[in-house]
């Protein structure tokens, strides 16, 4: 993904880094404050202090330049990906969904997320990326604390990782989309006494 | 909604819901042909035989056209919204999200279903009329069929209906929307069973 790079004064290699940090920070700034819609490449490279040219050499569109902002935010938020492992399944997952709703009940996020599941909902090489830089390395980490507890004996045996998974993101997600209700503390520790309802070991 | 009208030939009435019904299979057929990004108002209006005009006389947007299309081929679709109530819970949720995987999974809905959803995010006006005009009854239906079943004693007395509701239709939606995995009938039974193993009487 990084443009080539000659070595030469006044080392265009660190100008293309101030540059690209800054295009994404005005994208970050200008899609909270006006929303997608009426976001356009223009007013991005007037705050970035760039020209236009210069945003197109390194991304197709204004979704992919909110895309990567949208992603830088989110890499310096949650750093790397760590769950929770206290050996306690249903307290983890408990933390777990109570910081999933908390995001997807903040304002900031509610309309950078909106507009960028708009974008991946509607364009395959987006979709593409965001599963592969975002949401797969989240659901795989998931995955692995729901298999160390199922080796713990608590889950099923049989339980199904991956429905696991989407019984537990999924009635959020689709909360919040919709706007159906709170995101809560409350709402979170619900759906994870669901799951472990559902996939937790016969006779609890 | 409906236009003023004036009683004079040739019936401007009639001509206008002639119009509408064009505007709208135009939308559909052009949303599945074009995708919504390249869909315009004036394609829908060369396709329909009127002028651009007369659409946003109607319509403020594409998204609302398009949104308007899909509820009408929806409406003649699923007909007066009545879930099967055969007295099994298991059997007609079975039943219910087997529809449901299905309609997903069908690439003609999946196109439009996209360009909805990706509308319906961002635009909170169009959000209240899926919610008011199509969501928001269906999962009151669902929720009817659930509240019979808790009085007939096939789930918790305690059972919290708008949980259930998310749980049983959030997994799908959460898979389709990231394209996660096939939809179909047993994904659709792997859902129901976990949600009555979570919801349903206790030692089951």
């Amino acid at each position: 993904m990084a443009p080539v790079t000659r070595q030469s004064a006044p080392d265009p290699n660190r100008r293309n880094e101030q540059s690209r940090a800054a295009i994404l920070t005005a994208a970050a700034e200008l899609v909270a404050e006006l929303g997608f819609a009426k976001l356009t490449i223009e007013k991005i490279a007037a705050r970035a202090g760039v020209g236009k040219q210069t945003i197109y050499r390194w991304w197709p569109s204004k979704g992919a330049v909110v895309f990567d902002a949208f992603l830088a935010a989110n890499e310096n938020a949650s750093g790397s990906l760590a769950l929770p492992d206290t050996g306690d399944l249903g307290e983890d997952l408990r933390t777990l969904l109570r910081l999933t709703a908390l995001e997807l009940a903040d304002p900031a996020f509610d309309r950078t997320g909106r507009a960028l599941t708009a974008e991946v909902l509607t364009d395959p090489a987006l979709l593409a990326e965001y599963r592969e830089r975002l949401l797969d390395p989240l659901l795989a980490v998931t995955r692995d604390r729901l298999r160390s507890a199922r080796e713990a004996g608590q889950l099923r045996a049989d339980a199904d990782l991956d429905l696991a998974v989407e019984l537990l993101y999924g009635p959020l997600h689709y909360r919040w989309l919709h706007r159906l209700g709170p995101l809560d503390a409350g709402y979170a520790d619900q759906v994870v006494a669901a799951v472990l309802g559902a996939l937790g070991p016969a006779g609890d």
